[in-house]
């Protein structure tokens, strides 16, 4: 062992020891005679002494150490003059004795600080060292406990944990597969899964009753700035147990690993939410509901008074901001641009004030009465001193607009902070989504989604109607992650596929293994997955997944570190029985 | 919930309880007016008990239930009559009250017993099925555990468990890469991990201090009998360590998992062996240590006697098997068959006995008096009633022909027991291989490892006799796993690439970016990985690693259950801007 104790653990009653450290010089000072060098490990800093007039050749050589140096330290564990309170060990101080440089190092690219002055591209070509930095390896050490804590849980509650084949073959998530040529089996290729759907559920047909695991998964999507190629689930499936089973067990093991990891406990059960109202109330699936500023609608009150944009449309829905009557004609400005943005695509944004006196102004009072307008801030809830906010257009899209503006107002009025959390349960899915495109129905959460039973009727006669047994688990705005019951009985998964517009011999390509193994006895079984990224980045206060994630890849699905993907050699593709298709890559260069 | 109680609970003290179960049909008997039903689920069986003079339509409904039935049952407990010491439940059965059939089974294509009479196709086929059997599922439950043991020790030891990325680079383990064709990259290739060496080493390189992972890693190799395609390995890495601090530390790893596991406390610390002594002793780089029958060199004692096949030989090594005296004409041909099969590649067998008064008996007589081979019997330490096994030839190779003749006759003698666990730690590996073909070495662990100080002067002039910082864990003639130190300075690893033969610009392009890591202060560091389905297996007992994989691929890398790999469509093709070598793929099938 290079050294006797850490870095972080030495306190004032360990003064007087002899101790022995390792570890990077994160800096250098020197004060007279004095030189001192704060000497870092994963476990914290401490603070090395080296007097010139006790040992100048040992002091000399401390002169002449470099940043991101690494040394071996013996010396003595002593009381420190100016104590440093912002650091653990900052009442101690090592008085060094001996040294020994273990590395070298060039000078480092960027900062090994909390705020590096590296940019982005500069730390994932050195992510070796942006890995130094607390900042980075604290979310890296959250992620490693909340995995172990999400294991304990799990285990105590009867779940196995099994590993499903990473060279598998298509999945039906509709995203794009990664596949991998295969040398034994000439002309055919391996997909990388997407989920371990298929295999999760057949391990329940196996009778495992309780599966996870905390799997790799595979998307070849055109990044869009927070995805990955390569992102990791928790995945879980069970047997004989209906939804409120579901919602208990996971409900349970997040309140668990927050109260594990961030000393966050949850006292009272998630609230939950059927999709219509979350649509209805704040147009999304996944409401941040650390706040109110519901949606109201307000189409009655805006009518028969010749103005057009509100007569004309089909939805009319309103916000109360608190406190922003005080609102500048420059602030409201901002915010219809906000709205009118490509990506929210709002035609306008209308405006009334209920001001401090309770007198009401307004972007459309030209067209209604002050007591008209009073009706709709009433409706809205609004106070002397409140701004209601409305959208509107047709209802689907509106919603959308709507709840843009709403998280806008959210962030404008301080209310997501991210120190606090805000389950939700989001049920009650719908089964379908029309798709106008192609003219059919997609499955909303996937083929194998048990529809509502109360609903199994209009299946064929009212299909977009039909909820579906599926639930999403929602935190500030953010789906942490959502499952479903499945269908465990052949004929009725086999309707499934005809509403979902598979032909018989198409669906038995895909799932014909899935379909016999129902043949044998499925139980019923239902299952969730999350996001640990997400997961990960949510617990630690991030707005990105990118930081969870040691080595993560670029929006081109590169490595800038070790600069992958890469050419491959030609015996390799010769191998592979497969050839570079090099016009067509010509061209696209 | 569908259930209030599982399959394996119930005992005599819940007799009188009305409980509900859910699961499968076992076995059903008729018994006159009585119908039992044994209901099965992961945690156990449960005799139901139906009366048709009691509830004669139940009897008629559980009468037309087939095998493999999932059925919800509720009933009420009471103490059997005739009890099964067998069961855990064998105390009581269910009085059935009602059922529901939850989904019915066609009849599975071979019996869901401990013994069953599938074929392996056929079970793999339909895998999902063969999961139901106990002595599968066991072995599954078993790796979860053993999973979450592991996890549990290396997290009680400050490890941290970091993902690395399954889309990479060519990794340079030597064996062939699978590559992934990115869409996003035209022209250009992921590769799936070999294992995770560069990336853990980085991870040290960033600070990480203690890391694990259970990985899964890929190599495209032909299968030999006991090799997946895919395999997952316990892969860490420690910094600030020497070879001492490691192996405590994975020693006191396996000790745990098999104390948590199996209730087998190993009280002495593993014994160790240079692995010059393993090659002298047992001709093995993993000697099986649960029986002795160490080899005993005899060369000096044979010489001079005019026997051609002896004097000619670089090398005559004897074994002795006890009270094998008494082997048969037939059994000493039997044994010579064996070492003259091409796979071992003996030209002959020497035997000599030492009868149980003392006399000798040998295939050799003629050429050695008694006396002489007294003298070879003595060293090789044989009683009255023993005999000496000799093979003699070159050195290296008559070594391992030896090694495979003392662990047949430890079969034979039944000195391998499945329930006796003989840790080994082999250590001072050479660094370097020499390849007779290509006439040049290769590092015979990788090419990070670090030569022992004591033989760097050697680097150049004596290369083959250079001893590595490398480590194994053996188990029962089985490599559980291995590790090394590794080379931290950038000199000293640019001088083992000189010495296996890379060119400056080849190492460049593969390791690279670890050089550039090396420049910014590398810490010593060290690491090892062990095979976790070759340790699951150990510690189940079993002989091969596929039953420890929920679903394994067959010996062309086939997974039989979803007929994957499989072909594509040409869009798919188009999109990664490869196609197939069809010509070479028709001259192929």
């Amino acid at each position: 062992m290079y050294r006797t104790k850490t870095c972080g653990e030495l306190r004032i009653a360990n003064a007087g020891e002899k101790v022995t450290l390792a570890g990077w010089v994160q800096r250098l000072r020197k004060m007279g005679a004095m030189t001192f060098v704060d000497l870092r490990d994963r476990y914290g800093i401490t603070q090395i002494v080296f007097n010139n007039e006790v040992d100048e050749a040992l002091c000399d050589a401390a002169n002449g150490l470099g940043r991101e140096y690494v040394i071996q330290l013996t010396g003595t564990v002593a009381e420190r003059s100016s104590k440093n309170a912002n650091l653990p060990t900052g009442d101690i101080e090592i008085i060094a004795e001996a040294m020994t440089v273990l590395n070298k190092s060039e000078v480092p690219p960027f900062t090994i600080e909390d705020n590096s002055d590296g940019g982005d591209d500069l730390r994932m070509q050195y992510r070796y060292l942006d890995l130094r930095r607390n900042a980075v390896r604290r979310n890296l050490e959250l992620r490693s406990k909340i995995c172990f804590e999400l294991r304990r849980y799990l285990n105590d509650h009867n779940f196995l944990e099994v590993e499903t084949p990473i060279l598998t073959k298509s999945t039906p998530e509709g995203a794009r597969d990664f596949v991998v040529p295969s040398r034994m089996n000439p002309g055919q290729f391996y997909a990388l899964p997407q989920s371990p759907q298929l295999y999760k559920q057949l391990l329940m047909v196996g009778g495992f009753d309780r599966y996870f695991q905390i799997a790799k998964c595979f998307r070849d999507e055109d990044l869009r700035a927070d995805r990955q190629p390569e992102f990791t689930q928790i995945d879980c499936e069970m047997s004989f147990v209906d939804q409120e089973d579901v919602l208990q067990i996971f409900e349970g093991l997040v309140k668990h690993v927050f109260k594990a990891t961030r000393g966050i406990e949850f006292t009272e059960p998630f609230p939950r939410m059927p999709w219509a109202d979350a649509m209805k109330y704040y147009g999304s699936d996944k409401p941040d509901i650390r706040f109110g500023m519901k949606f109201v609608e307000l189409k009655d009150l805006t009518e028969g008074h010749d103005f057009v944009v509100f007569d004309s449309a089909e939805y009319v829905g309103g916000i109360c901001a608190e406190g922003c009557a005080s609102y500048t004609r420059k602030q409201i400005d901002a915010l219809t641009d906000f709205v009118k943005r490509p990506q929210i695509g709002a035609k306008g944004l209308v405006w009334i004030k209920v001001e401090a006196d309770g007198s009401i102004k307004s972007s459309i009072g030209k067209f209604y009465s002050e007591e008209d307008l009073k009706k709709m801030t009433d409706r809205c809830g609004a106070k002397p001193g409140d701004m209601v906010l409305i959208l509107c257009g047709k209802t689907a899209q509106t919603r959308k607009q709507l709840n843009e503006l709403r998280l806008e107002m959210g962030n404008q009025l301080g209310l997501r902070d991210k120190d606090t959390f805000a389950p939700l349960w989001v049920v009650d899915f719908p089964m379908f989504e029309w798709d106008e495109e192609t003219q059919r129905y997609y499955a909303m959460h996937h083929p194998f989604t048990m529809p509502n039973k109360e609903d199994i009727s209009l299946l064929k006669s009212d299909t977009g109607a039909v909820r579906a047994y599926a639930y999403d688990m929602v935190m500030n705005g953010v789906e942490l992650g959502g499952g479903s019951i499945r269908i465990h009985e052949p004929e009725l998964q086999n309707l499934m596929f005809e509403l979902l517009g598979f032909t018989p011999e198409r669906a038995n390509e895909k799932f014909g293994f899935l379909m016999s193994a129902f043949k044998y006895g499925a139980p019923p079984h239902a299952g969730l997955a999350f996001g640990l990224d997400r997961f990960v980045s949510m617990i630690a206060g991030l707005d990105s997944i990118r930081d969870t994630i040691a080595f993560p890849k670029n929006n081109s699905g590169r490595d800038m570190m070790n600069d992958s993907p890469a050419e491959i050699e030609q015996e390799q593709l010769d191998e592979l029985f497969i050839m570079l298709d090099k016009e067509k890559i010509a061209s696209k260069k």
